[in-house]
């Protein structure tokens, strides 16, 4: 059944040394990926950061990558801005 | 001095009803729509998740901008390969 609708999964990931569960319509393996992402990012802000509660450590977190999440649609809409005016170029 | 080295600024910002001071060398413009970023996602998901914590709340936020992310990062790819395999057909 290659067009049946993709199943909501559930799935349990520790991020900062708490359970977390994860619905999603992802692969197992993607979602897994996105909670170690977090997961890193934490553990790297924990380390930099002695004193900060776990609340304002994911808060950083979120921060961190949203500015890459920022850079990289910068980025996209320059290199599809570049090609447009390429091809307006003919 | 169009090639000074960019200042670090420092800028108070409020996420989730908690005050933050981040660094960055980003305008003030842009450090305030990464913080505005991620408080809108925390008062939506404290909106629909109404029991959890602010730190479990700051992690799902985290998770929810990395899929982003990912998913941004997963569409350039794909643009990449398709211009690379246009162009290589001559």
């Amino acid at each position: 059944m290659e067009n049946a609708p993709e199943k909501i999964k559930r799935i349990k990931v520790k991020i900062n040394g708490e359970d977390y569960y994860i619905k999603g319509t992802g692969s197992e393996e993607y979602i897994r990926g996105v909670a170690s992402y977090v997961d890193k990012k934490m553990i790297d802000l924990s380390r930099s950061h002695k004193n900060l509660s776990a609340a304002r450590i994911a808060v950083l977190a979120a921060l961190n990558i949203t500015d890459e999440l920022f850079k990289l649609k910068q980025e996209y809409d320059e290199f599809l801005h570049m090609l447009e005016s390429e091809n307006s170029k003919g």
